[in-house]
């Protein structure tokens, strides 16, 4: 039996229903109140007009949101790669391995270890706001690695994604397409049952087009989704391609020709940025405003990984949207919540909507915009996963 | 009676000790130990070599600092801009009083709800490792309102800064030599006995080089010891000003000439950046290279305010400095505790040293490295603050 609970006294509650006040994607409405009955959300409104319920929370003049949809990590891994960042960022020469480290890391740990890591990952990210999270192999390149990485992954969120195609595995260095047939054949077997997704690293020096396409469309054939690592590094193939093949995502989409934009708006892909790359490669920032403005679909995400963006932190991705990818606060919350939902193709999360779960984040500030306003200070102070407070 | 304890088993221990490792300014001990004796840190080392004590705590492999020393701060206040934030970073017109907004609220709010706010804010910086914090007065300009900013400031911080010249009291906007007398004279003898230090805000449209000496040598009559707002949004007096009144600090430091930097380099005035003041305004960042590498002392400051810079969080100030200042994960790190404890012209925080105060801080992870290698993750899991552990 289930008993409802009402969060009453919230200052200001996303929604991201835009029936609720004339258009506006955010849904914004002051004075608030949320209802959970049992997993859901069963009720969203004034709190003066809130139904009677079993309990009642007091959120004291506070900003509710929806739970961050963090669509893109990479966290089933083993390995420190902390001197390589220290190298990068001091400007002394680190004879890295770069993913290459991490693999070799990944291949000799334990599943125990491997375990470990990703659930220490999971709860720090949880403790930020993340209700829905989005995780990825590629760190294994074997059979065995790619499938194990997958199981362990399964076992801790819905969102799970084959990328046996994030480099050549460096034992078929000699011979990408040995590789690319791996990939789209015995690993692919034996990946498959363990993942809801299929994504490629379609960049110069990983996977070109003809490559990606191979992988992606095998990947269809046994039921994985698509999604897309594209144009982070140099333009490409990688967001046409996304495009074509109706991915639920093209991720970085850092550099885009006019044609790149164009589809983007005119396909149901979402164009996921992920500014934690950016910031700690020391690279120029994806243009948000110019995508939003083309009428494309922005999801936000970490892509927490030890290489690139060793963040869990979308609030810190939010204030670097809004400093640096032209982002209004807005639009950024909005971006890491119903436009991550979007990117993984989910209406169930990222609204706070009566029947979308109850994953809701409560911060101690007044106002969602205090997520731009203050960055880098820790104001989730509450998580509601399911409907169970967990923070 | 005061009892021992030694954290042990510390994978990186930054002591700002130099004379610990040829030299280091760091001074990094791996598999470190501290001991503390009542609120004063009196053994550090490997913790093979600990002395024995009464109390041991396992640090598990994890990394400690000293407490950041936030060395600029501006939260006596009240009222809320949020909305001048957002449409500011939104990019639509609001018609915002600026620093005048908040002036004009600060002496509207009770004591009362002025002491809550900086309560509330001081706790928060703590729990990010914050252990010695300044903070000024600026938002009162009136004799009253300044005196009673300090007073309430210095009942919860021994820093404490008079800045009756922030900018030209509104009253006062037809006749700034008459506002000067006014800072120069009753108000700095209502404000005198209750701060450590004065400050003035260097810049076109607010004081001149001519008025902040006024207001810098009448300060220093008094006992105050000078501090100065210098080169934040254009060239201008401010620093060489404070490098020849022997100001323990210069603060923005944004835009400097090859002769300012020299003065930096040459003199005793420690250059305090803060980067969360141009990441919040989108503001081009100060050359913390060009400095270091001319000699200068660097310090890293939140400058914590509603208006310009409204984040607490020394650990995302250190993530920025890396990013986009030059500094290395090393120097940003020294930079926030030892340098931000020169600014303030103390040795007895800032260092883990046989003597110092323990003020430490145990991070969710085995390196100091990952304050710019997790950027915005909240890393700060324990803080000691006089020997106690207080979070
Ligand atoms: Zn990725
Ligand atoms: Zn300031």
């Amino acid at each position: 039996m289930s008993s409802s609970t009402a969060i009453t006294n919230i200052a200001a509650l996303v929604t991201n229903d835009p029936s609720l006040r004339d258009g506006d994607p955010l849904g914004l409405v002051r004075d608030a109140a949320v209802v959970i009955d049992g997993d859901r959300v069963v009720w969203t409104g004034e709190t003066r007009k809130a139904p009677a319920t079993d309990n009642r929370v007091d959120a004291g003049g506070r900003a509710v949101l929806p739970g961050f949809v963090d669509s893109h990590s990479h966290l089933v891994f083993a390995g420190d790669r902390t001197e390589e960042f220290n190298a990068r960022m001091s400007g002394r020469p680190y004879s890295a391995g770069g993913i290459r480290t991490t693999v070799a890391a990944t291949r000799a740990a334990t599943d125990a270890e491997l375990e470990a890591t990703l659930v220490r990952h999971l709860r720090e990210a949880l403790r930020q706001g993340t209700t829905t999270l989005e995780t990825k192999s590629g760190y294994g390149l074997t059979v065995d690695d790619e499938a194990r990485a997958l199981r362990i992954a399964a076992h801790h969120t819905d969102e799970v994604t084959y990328l046996g195609a994030h480099i050549v595995a460096p034992e078929y260095a000699d011979d990408p397409a040995g590789y690319v047939a791996l990939v789209t054949g015995e690993m692919l077997d034996a990946c498959a049952p363990h993942a809801g997704w299929i994504d490629v690293f379609c960049e110069r020096g990983a996977f070109d087009g003809d490559q990606a396409r191979a992988v992606l469309t095998a990947g269809r054939e046994r039921g994985l989704r698509p999604r897309v690592h594209a144009n982070q590094l140099t333009h490409g193939p990688g967001v046409q391609l996304a495009v074509e093949l109706d991915a639920a995502s093209a991720d970085h989409c850092t550099h885009l020709t006019d044609a790149d934009v164009d589809a983007l708006a005119h396909g149901d892909t979402v164009a996921t940025l992920l500014p934690g790359a950016e910031f700690s490669t020391r690279a120029p920032w994806p243009d948000a405003r110019r995508l939003l403005d083309a009428g494309a679909t922005v999801a936000l995400s970490t892509d927490c990984n030890p290489g690139s963006s060793f963040t869990s932190s979308v609030p810190f991705c939010v204030a670097l949207a809004v400093r640096d990818m032209g982002m209004t606060p807005d639009e950024a919350v909005w971006s890491a919540t119903a436009g991550g939902a979007a990117a993984l193709r989910r209406d169930d999360v990222g609204r706070l909507v009566p029947g979308a779960y109850a994953d809701l984040v409560l911060l101690d500030a007044p106002s969602h915009v205090h997520l731009a306003y203050r960055p880098g200070v820790p104001l989730v102070t509450g998580v509601w996963r399911r409907g169970v407070r967990v923070v």
